[in-house]
């Protein structure tokens, strides 16, 4: 078996500005150890897939920043998408130029800035949900057990056991993200998973499900040489991405094939999706402050500090964020750490101050 | 008649740290416009002293930035202490270089760092003290209208008037930092007023009255050359400093003195004690937010954001005090400010971070 990891780094993750900033998103960030977390996706990979074996999508303009962090990636491997298309046509196009791989290939689609712990784990959970995906001609999909009702994320509700006694169940249902007394219901229940954005599959199951199920997709590929290599391969796949449908592989496929499986993982996992999420990391000093970079704080609790370059003094406050990067200060409380994306917007309707995008 | 200002700008101003630092304390920083508290206090002087006339004693470690602040003042005027006494030995030193400028002169010490409004009226006080100091041969003390019942001040108590129909008082007493009841007591009985360490004087009387009431200090001034250019001078005043008790001219002279006047002021003060004082300076949004610099304040109130580099964008707080400088930002509740010393001493304890004093 050979596992052809396509990671997905196209995304701006807005909710962890002042870090995140347009040129460097989420996914370029060491949010969690020191290295940028698509560098921590790759890395994480181990034996199981070297990083010559790795493609990465991403949008055009990140390609040269991903790229210099991931320097032992192959550059030809390194996508930029020219426009924005969601999942689907991603995973169209990595499909389909790992056609040719020989039945053995697997591709392991990740997401490129999750936390992830432990790496041994997350490894064999992989191994284990490729393997289901070439012998079983599956989609699968790697559900995470949900620790709280969160209303983020979207849901997997797990069905029958694959095969007897087999860890890993049919999908009965793809849920939305819930409301608050849905998502009670999804974690006390025991039958729901979060859905990560991990999936497993051969080249063929997927390009065959793409001609089920997102025919629209499918027959664009036609027209797509059969490596980003070939001649002519650039500008094909400019007018692939032009012409394709902007939608995810969960509506366009993971909620309507029948052969969608999902592999209940044994790992930590957490999307990061705002400032407070560096809270549920680890790593609280006796005041319940997590801090990174230089700081000082002095009488405070619960705060989660976070400097790249500089001090934080804080005296006397109390669950809050304080991000201090190169030129930007943030300070909100915890709990509006997801509303970040209004100052965001607020930058994007100032042009005086748009250079802090 | 004419006036002499003598600027005290000796002090470390640790409670508007982190944007005070050792090497650039409050009185070399724009706090209240965009020129440095000291250049402003130069400057509020107007036609009534030129910067030929000023003279400011500040440290030695200073003295260079001082002088760049405030190149029209002659070089030599500005006298760098090598060791800090208060304010007795330097009010003592400017009245001994200036005792030979004739029955005209009369010396105004003015302190570097405070907030002073209008100008206009500032000008016609300080003449008018002038003008008694010359005449009455006092020592006379301008006195703020006390606004709240401050603890941090000293207060002078007016007695009767210094002549029928004067608005000049004789000094009662001078009481030290009361307790909250008395200050209470000082505001509603409308004898008291705030001692904003401006004083008036003769340098023949300054130099009577260290005489009688400071003769340790007086008697030093005979070893001293007649002006910081003579001969020998640098040496002697190292001396000079070096012999002198450390004590305030309150304490050495004005709490004794038969001499002493107080002339209520028609301006407004503050003595720009800490990070809070600014948000009584003035200029408020319609949320209570004061803000200098560059900064994006979304649904929050009572915010006190100062930056002199980058952006502070502060998300759903209330009632803090965020800092932003070259290298450290500080975040602390407006009715904390007082405390940012302790941060200041935390940092002298800690070498890895004595950098950020």
């Amino acid at each position: 078996m050979k596992i052809h990891p396509v990671v997905l780094a196209g995304g701006r993750g807005e909710r962890f500005w002042p870090l995140s900033r347009h040129e460097r998103p989420k996914q370029l960030l060491p949010l969690v150890s020191e290295k940028p977390m698509v560098r921590e996706t790759v890395d994480r990979l181990g034996d199981l897939a070297g990083p010559e074996r790795v493609w990465v999508l991403t949008s055009a303009d990140l390609r040269g920043a991903v790229q210099t962090v991931l320097a032992d990636v192959p550059a030809a491997h390194i996508v930029g998408e020219p426009v924005a298309k969601n999942t689907a046509p991603a995973i169209a196009l990595a499909a389909w130029w790992l056609r040719g791989e020989g039945p053995d290939a697997v591709v392991a689609v990740l997401p490129s800035d999750h936390r992830i712990e432990p790496p041994e784990r997350f490894r064999s959970d992989l191994e284990a949900a490729a393997r289901l995906a070439r012998d079983e001609r599956a989609v699968v999909t790697i559900g995470l057990r949900p620790t709280r009702p969160e209303t983020g994320y979207g849901y997997i509700e797990a069905g029958d056991p694959a095969a007897p006694g087999s860890p890993a169940r049919r999908v009965a249902a793809f849920r939305e993200k819930p409301d608050p007394a849905t998502a009670e219901r999804y974690v006390s229940g025991g039958k729901h998973l979060w859905n990560g954005g991990m999936f497993l599959f051969t080249p063929e199951t997927m390009l065959e499900e793409l001609g089920a199920y997102a025919p629209e997709i499918a027959v664009l590929l036609k027209d797509v040489p059969d490596g980003p290599s070939h001649p002519g391969s650039a500008d094909a796949v400019a007018r692939f991405y032009e012409a394709a449908p902007s939608i995810s592989i969960d509506y366009a496929v993971m909620e309507r094939t029948k052969r969608a499986l999902v592999l209940p993982a044994s790992f930590a996992w957490d999307d990061l999706g705002s400032w407070a999420a560096l809270g549920d990391v680890g790593g609280a000093d006796a005041s319940g402050n997590h801090a990174r970079g230089e700081t000082l704080l002095e009488d405070s609790s619960g705060v989660i500090a976070y400097s790249d370059q500089g001090l934080i003094a804080a005296l006397g406050v109390k669950d809050l964020v304080i991000v201090r990067t190169g030129d930007v200060t943030l300070v909100c409380p915890r709990d509006r750490a997801q509303d970040v994306r209004t100052l965001v917007q607020r930058l994007k309707r100032d042009p005086s101050l748009a250079r802090y995008l």
